[in-house]
């Protein structure tokens, strides 16, 4: 059976797997990242490939990472958390290993994974939102990758839903990923402990003492705990997370939407909730069929797995 | 050389053309839609189509019309203008003549014929905004119609940009077509002489003493008089119209975007401001290509142009 090497790129380790055809990972190997110096990044991948195909026969490699890809997926030309720009991340491992190579936005694989192999199985028209620290995005259109005119599409994080909101990364205000993702957890949180210092208690210990560094996890677990300050954050997740929905509705009319990421696995805290906002939102209702909603199911490999398959494609 | 009718159901007119391949309308015909008599509609389109097929031989028919079309192109499923749910308007067409039908959303039409004749010749990544009354959108991603998974996509005009914002007539609030369309003009200024009625005797003079029926073109009008208001209700829509550029780019990635409707007639008042706000807005500025920003070529003959090159396609 053919195999394929499937590698996510990301800012602290680089996660590389051998995939079978039927999106099973026969081997599984981590290294850390050298984030701090992005041009020794090429040389861990080849180093990881070397290792792999050593041990299987494997007939390609796709690379999956957190940035703007362009439409040959060769370059990538801006990835923030990597200080990567225009960096020619095929070339540079194709200079180091001889087997064809393809460089994939991380969130497209993972899209490509959950359709393949995951939640999406058997639909033709998949939005994928990966709610993370942020969101990222990834598109499957009549059973093709829908990279878009440059390789950049599928950026739905980056929507605007609310003028003048909160500033974002990306240089714009009131980006959708600063209202439903991890991070929005944490700012909803804070907001609600500065406005009333006596309800954060709770969190605050959860917290080790302070809200700097926390991360969305800490927000689960108090609301899990029965904390309202928590509640509240994952409701207001979930109503912005189900009128995001409504919008790619409108504008894709997607036959599933697939929720990945970190945070989706807190479903429990907002899923519900997500699901009725979308369906009290969406235009047409009533005269549509409604996408169905549906969690990962490949969990953190998807991006790996997805990144194989579509290496295996060509 | 083939030719094919192509039609266009509004709400107060039925268009009708005949079309050869190069999108060149060789007969055009017009009649009043029943509007009251929704039942109607499809004697009418057969009496034309019979008309036309007298004089000229053609091979297929295609309507295009306002609201949501089905994924197999038969059946309106939603048509605010002419009243119509669930109507069976291939089937009921195709009792009375005998020629294949395909029925098609009337912006998903205007943007095929814009793609194939008009604007967007030679590109492959199209998104169509069309500005009238409302916003209407068609999508064309690698040289194909992209109809969503039934039927439904490419609704725009209903994604929000304004939470809790202006109402719309699709139930929801803060649509992006109530704050950059016709309507969204004239609502700009009502609310500006609201304010400060002493500033809208101009506007009031051009609209006949009253706003309550007024139009897009009478903004226009003050608006080329050199009335404060009125220019001030065209950088409203250019920002707005800007900014759901930059999010539908964010999303999609086209490679063009063609801006049509009655209010793109008045593209001198709004083009430049929406394409400095795009730019100012799309995410990635500075690490992407910028998509193109065009007026529509084809007028309003768009629609029928587009309709009857997908019913040549089948």
């Amino acid at each position: 059976m053919a195999l394929t090497i499937g590698i996510d790129v990301g800012g602290t380790k680089v996660a590389a797997g051998v995939v079978d055809e039927d999106g099973t990972i026969v081997e599984h190997l981590r290294r850390p990242t050298p984030a701090q110096e992005p041009e020794k990044v090429a040389e861990v991948i080849a180093d990881v490939v070397r290792e792999l195909s050593g041990r299987h026969p494997v007939d390609a490699v796709g690379l999956g990472a957190a940035g703007f890809v362009d439409e040959t997926r060769s370059v990538l030309r801006f990835a923030p958390n990597l200080a990567w720009r225009e960096e020619p991340l095929r070339k540079k491992v194709g200079e180091l290993i001889d087997l064809p190579i393809v460089v994939e936005n991380d969130a497209n694989a993972m899209a490509w994974g959950e359709y393949r192999f995951g939640a999406a199985r058997g639909e033709s028209h998949v939005v994928c939102v990966t709610v993370g620290t942020g969101i990222g995005g990834g598109l499957v259109l009549d059973g093709r990758l829908y990279r878009g005119r440059w390789g950049m599409g599928a950026e739905w994080g980056h929507m605007q839903v609310v003028p003048g909101g909160r500033p974002c990364g990306c240089g714009n205000r009131g980006c959708w990923e600063r209202y439903a993702s991890g991070s929005a957890l944490v700012m909803d949180v804070r907001d609600a402990i500065a406005a009333d210092p006596a309800r954060g208690a709770r969190l605050l210990e959860l917290a080790g003492g302070s809200l700097e560094n926390a991360e969305g996890e800490v927000v689960a677990e108090a609301a899990r705990a029965g904390d309202e300050v928590a509640l509240e954050a994952f409701a207001l997740l979930a109503r912005w997370l189900g009128q995001g929905l409504a919008d790619l509705a409108a504008i894709l009319d997607p036959g599933c939407f697939v929720i990945g990421g970190g945070v989706s696995h807190s479903a429990d805290l907002f899923f519900d909730a997500a699901r009725e906002e979308y369906t009290r939102r969406v235009v047409g209702r009533g005269h549509r069929p409604l996408a169905d909603i549906r969690i990962a199911e490949l969990g953190p490999s998807a991006g790996l797995v997805g990144a194989a398959d579509l290496a295996r494609l060509g």
